[in-house]
């Protein structure tokens, strides 16, 4: 049967909760569907670890990563022993980059159960992706200080578009694009107040445009593509952003759906194949987007949904699209008819989807609709 | 009497179509409170007049505008026949940057009549100010681009903080924090991800804090800062950030409280004075938040509350309290009546708001109620 090792980083805070019951909906699913998962499980990329060890991660963290097929992580941080500077780019940011996982991408849709924001949505369906650049742009940590502690002290930080890094991702958002029904690309800008970076995205994204007849394409500044997420979700498709923009574009999307508690993120490099030999084998990577809460963790009410909703992504990634399918439907299928009453109603729901239940018993019902 | 010389650009677009109703409010306000103002219209910081003269401002604008007492300005910008850059970098931003206009105020607030996108929002109050960086930060226009048309082909923009820029700023809003009943202060950050600057203005958000005991302070990195906007709006009071992040947010506050179509936008040089003969004299400048609109430009239809509405944190700013006071009263007034059905109704409403009124009726209706 196909089988796939599996990375298992639990890391921080509720990222060890919500970790064990999905992997339990991994296992129901491939039972089901006849594959077979291999977990291997790290304790390291936590703060836990580094205040042990002084490190986030050990020497040999590259390969014991690079001997699986996908890696899926829980949370990290915990800014009140760890500064975030360290625990961060100690961990899922070093994975971004030194596995050159230049995509991000995550759903923004609405859920059955899940309340929106937004009113009047109820009947329309918001179901779009945003597809953002992972590895340069704005987060190249390049730049310095002058003049320290005077008057005049300056600080300045570069942004750093590369043609390889935008063009990839503005393709990998053409062919996504290309892939759906609505085939439309929303570009996100800046170009009349970033006047060097941003004008050069829009140059890339109508060159490469050329290349996609059949795919529209249009594009917003930042300041108003926000407004328009709050104003008209519904009429997005696949949005596409630097890495900053895409940052806030990711979290308001599903903030818009009432989804951010649960959303899922994607960091792939969907060029590395593991079985091309001529090439170093970079594996993707599957978290939820919520960090580690330490104010909740140790409860047992963190929500599972965002852990097992990125497992979701994990097995659709690696070709398992009828398990990844039976997992969405579960998911949807648990959290529609909790907020009808039903399969328990509110007491499995966890507290931030104003029910009483626990992360065990939320997680183990979707694992038994699976 | 006392007595204001008001430099009016009108602009491009809806921009020409909301000033002339926009002056008839302010001057009706001059009568009512005893002052007296003197409009002084400028054609350009246009592009009709860029397109006739190859420039977007005469050379002598420095010293027209420098004997105003202020600048009231409504949009620029012609996409189809003047790129943005130089429309916009020829006239908007370049009075902030030349008159070191470094605050950008911007009111979010629900506005009885208008309806927000939010559910459940009618009950509780929104109203708070973003106060972002308006000369500096991520709007420097350094940088540039190496190994041009070549697969190596990278382009760099720096951003760039000074001391001067980001203490006065978080100075200012932290003082308007002071000043409002929740003394409630919200910093924009990512120095999580943009590891340099970001962290810097965390620093100086710190260190100026301990000047304000009295004043609450808390940060957000700004992808979770838009979902909170979205989320709970009407729990910030003043919300800071840098000229890109303060400009997102000054977009995505209006959005969730319906009012982008007619929030206003004071830039300001809070410091220069105009009776100090030392130090030059810099005007500030208010303008709506809405841009030139080509596409509904020409029909009469615009909507000329973000133009009134500028106009009233003019008169605030030039000490003229009551008179502003009246002014926002009479906004509120007349669209809170019109929703209800009463004082002519829908009809004088502008389109984007579901009605089928003008934008001379709109703005008659508001002049008529000051
Ligand atoms: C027109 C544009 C350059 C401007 C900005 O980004 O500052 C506008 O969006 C604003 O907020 O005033
Ligand atoms: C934790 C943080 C550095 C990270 C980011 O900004 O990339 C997070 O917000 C995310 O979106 O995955």
């Amino acid at each position: 049967p196909r089988s796939y090792t599996i990375a298992v980083i639990p890391g921080d805070g509720i990222g060890l909760e919500v970790m064990p019951p999905a992997l339990r909906c991994l296992e129901a699913a491939a039972t089901r569907f006849g594959f077979k998962l291999e977990f291997r499980s790290f304790p390291w990329a936590s703060c836990t670890y580094y205040l042990k060890h002084g490190t986030m991660l050990p020497s040999d963290w590259k390969e014991l990563l690079q001997a699986c097929d996908a890696i899926y992580f829980g949370a990290v941080g915990d800014p009140a022993t760890v500064p975030d500077h360290i625990s961060l780019w100690g961990s899922i940011l070093a994975f971004r980059r030194e596995f050159d996982q230049y995509i991000n991408l995550r759903p923004c849709r609405l859920i059955p159960g899940v309340t929106s924001p937004l009113a009047n949505r109820a009947g329309k369906p918001i179901d779009f992706f945003t597809v953002r650049e992972n590895t340069e742009g704005e987060y190249s940590s390049i730049g310095g200080m002058i003049f320290e502690g005077t008057e005049r002290e300056t600080v300045i930080q570069n942004t750093v578009f590369t043609r390889v890094g935008v063009d990839r991702v503005i393709r990998y958002a053409f062919e996504l694009a290309r892939s759906r029904p609505a085939k439309k690309l929303t570009s996100a800008t800046k170009s009349n107040g970033i006047s060097i970076t941003m004008p050069y995205w829009d140059q890339r994204v109508e060159e490469i445009a050329k290349e996609y007849p059949d795919v529209q394409v249009e594009k917003y500044h930042i300041d108003i593509l926000c407004a328009h997420f709050v104003q008209r979700p519904h009429t997005f498709d696949v949005v596409v952003g630097s890495n900053l923009f895409g940052d806030i574009l990711s979290d308001l999307g599903p903030a818009c759906t009432g989804t951010i508690g649960i959303a899922p993120s994607a960091n792939l490099n969907p060029s590395s194949r593991r079985e091309d030999p001529n090439t170093p084998w970079f594996p993707s990577l599957f978290e939820p987007v919520h960090g580690s809460a330490p104010d909740i963790a140790g409860q047992g009410i963190a929500n599972p949904v965002g852990m097992i909703w990125a497992g979701q992504m994990m097995l659709e990634h690696l070709g398992e699209k009828n398990a990844a399918d039976a997992m969405m439907r579960a998911i949807e299928t648990v959290l529609g008819r909790a907020k009808d009453g039903a399969g328990g109603g509110l007491n499995i729901l966890t507290p931030d989807m104003q029910g009483k239940g626990t992360t065990e018993e939320l997680g183990s019902a979707i694992e038994q609709e699976i």
